[in-house]
């Protein structure tokens, strides 16, 4: 008899976690591993914002995948693009192979949303992967290099636009605030000529976060030159500007770096697939299946769990993707070697937000709130448990942040 | 009585020469020095290539003049840039102000010449000054960065295309091929999916130069993958491509990257003065002074001074330019204090030309060729002795080139 084919679509937290679980729980005679991804690398989507202010290096954020995983023998590694899932045929797509799976595993993660708002597509920027958080940095630049090689000087090179301030909008804020000091000395620009101008929907930044912990947020990003305009909704980014509306009043903001940080959604592969979807996410069962298919799992941003509690969706975390790994591994061996399928019970640990410099915010178990230094080493001990998670002591020891002072 | 008011313009390596000289030889109470130029700090114009390529920091380059000058007590120092001058007034306009002068030296420099070739203006870089070279640097990283973050690939941004094959032309080809892995190995790219291209007009490059050392130069460049087109005319540049014309057919190179070494002409505020010129250039006296003005001295590429033996002009080096201020700072002092004008008498010690990756050639006194990693030490020694000339032991140790081997 052949042993089953385990695929694993995707290498974000999710779907690396689930291939490193299923490495360890089966032996290579159980079953046949195959991990696809578009890229030869893992990397941490939680420090991209690091990666495009310029303060971390991408290479810092990404791991090789064989250097996780053990693609001489046991898992087969196959870089290349979904292209699309075929449930009924128990089949998936990519661009130049197509595979077969008994048991599909789809950490996909997310795509942007744009909610149509022109001209974001063309011509705004993305923290989305490692490509465009280094274009990003590049970009950056790139303009702060022109602006002194351009006899009418353009304050549209100097003003960076962040549409959006959830989480990511306001950590790039934060490490951009602390780049921007080293970009003017490199291109002999004076501070006060750059402007960050975070543009946000609602009536504060990361709404849903406790009031104090925001104001500390804000207050901290002030002091270091961020301005905030809240209420104010983007309406069209163009080349070299972008236009909100705030107060029924339309405002137009000379800026060639447009950040778009506003909106994700699910890999629109897994809508496509025919797989019933809420917002584009599949609504899975306990056991993270898909509901009609006892074949599927999906983990991570393409999965939705309902807080029963709240009515709300649990977030779309580094977090619970991770946990997520632990059921869906399990769950997997079961239906292979026999056994109980597990149910998933999200573990809310908290939520840490950095701001740069040696600054972050952060809601810890028990509603505990965190701020300054304290946030900030709780953000590292984070990082580094998954690295460690991940890669054991070799990895984090590569990988992981630390601070010679504490 | 007033003393006599001595401006400089431009702070090359003319100027910067003629600048310290007239430090040392001149008291406090003999005369008022007024150095103007556009940027505050001096830069080897020689090693610009060097930060363009991105194998050598700009502030490696470049050198604040107030390190150089004392611009707290004898010298005043005017960051401006030269809008005209007026001989016949005694006058040199400057964007903020105006300046009067009883001796006026002229040391701006040059400036690319197009020869009218569309599309050069809008679309080639440039190795003109600290400003475009950096440029040339980000634009570089920005295409590699950009090409992985496009669905459609596109050669036109690993490809780079340098016009001219001439010392400029050559160094860059050299510096680029030691770049291009770095940048592969940044922005995940095959080496060999990368081309630099050199398209010269003449039969040869580095028309002039000994034809062994110009093979051994094209040799040693092309096993590093660069690709010489000799006997090609420009004939457009555009935003993504490039067309030469070749055997009377034109051929067009997509690329993002034209870089422009081709022509060099006289700061053109020069022949805007109303002074005599040769292209441009003022032919100036044997004592370098300009033909129709007693207080008006020309040095560096804004002069021209012709060899009687070859009827050619003498090449406008920075070599030269340093010469020539011996003779134009000693003439100075003599109109002032009196005193002998002296002659201008070149001596011509020999031209070495970097290939990159510790590799040189050159020709030096009594017509000895050299080439290898002789030729690189020649360099350095070159540039070393500079540095110490201009600013002493101080200078050379802070801004010399040095190697631990040799």
């Amino acid at each position: 008899m052949n042993n089953p084919n385990i695929v694993i679509l995707g290498a974000g937290y999710g779907g690396m976690m689930t291939t490193t679980k299923l490495q360890k729980s089966l032996g290579a005679n159980e079953a046949n591993l195959t991990l696809v991804n578009i890229n030869d690398y893992h990397y941490q989507a939680t420090w991209l914002h690091e990666n495009a202010a310029g303060t971390l290096h991408h290479d810092r954020t990404r791991i090789p995948i064989k250097e996780i995983v053990n693609t001489t023998n046991k898992i087969n590694f196959i870089k290349d693009k979904v292209i699309s899932i075929k449930p009924a045929e128990k089949k998936v797509k990519l661009e130049n192979s197509e595979i077969f799976y008994d048991y599909l595993v789809i950490g996909l993660g997310f795509e942007l949303a744009t909610f149509g708002i022109p001209g974001i597509e063309e011509h705004a920027f993305k923290i989305e992967n490692i490509n465009s958080a280094r274009l990003l940095r590049e970009h950056l630049d790139y303009n702060f290099a022109k602006y002194h090689d351009e006899q009418k000087k353009r304050e549209a090179r100097l003003n960076i636009v962040i549409g959006g301030g959830g989480f990511t909008g306001i950590e790039f804020a934060g490490e951009l605030a602390n780049r921007i000091p080293e970009l003017c000395e490199e291109y002999d620009i004076e501070k006060a000529q750059v402007r960050i101008i975070n543009v946000e929907g609602a009536d504060t930044v990361l709404p849903g976060f406790d009031p104090q912990l925001v104001n500390y947020a804000m207050n901290s990003l002030e002091a270091r030159g961020v301005e905030f305009i809240t209420g104010a909704m983007l309406k069209e980014c163009k080349a070299a500007s972008i236009v909100y509306e705030k107060d029924e009043k339309q405002v137009e903001i000379p800026t060639m770096t447009t950040v778009w940080t506003a909106g994700v959604k699910a890999n629109s592969i897994v809508e496509k697939s025919g797989m019933e979807t809420n917002r584009g996410k599949v609504e899975v069962r306990k056991d993270m299946r898909a509901p009609d298919y006892d074949d599927i799992f999906v983990i991570g941003d393409c999965a939705v769990i309902m807080d029963q509690e709240s009515g709300n969706p649990y977030p779309p975390t580094a977090q619970i993707a991770i946990q997520q790994s632990n059921v869906v591994a399990h769950n997997v061996k079961s239906l292979i070697n026999g056994g109980e399928m597990e149910e998933f019970e999200p573990n809310l640990l908290g939520t840490v937000a950095s701001l740069g410099n040696n600054d972050a915010i952060g809601m810890v178990m028990n509603n505990r709130k965190l701020f300054g230094w304290k946030a900030t080493v709780m953000k590292k001990v984070i990082d580094n448990r998954y690295l460690f998670k991940l890669g054991g002591i070799s990895l984090l020891m590569r990988k992981g942040k630390f601070n010679p002072f504490y």
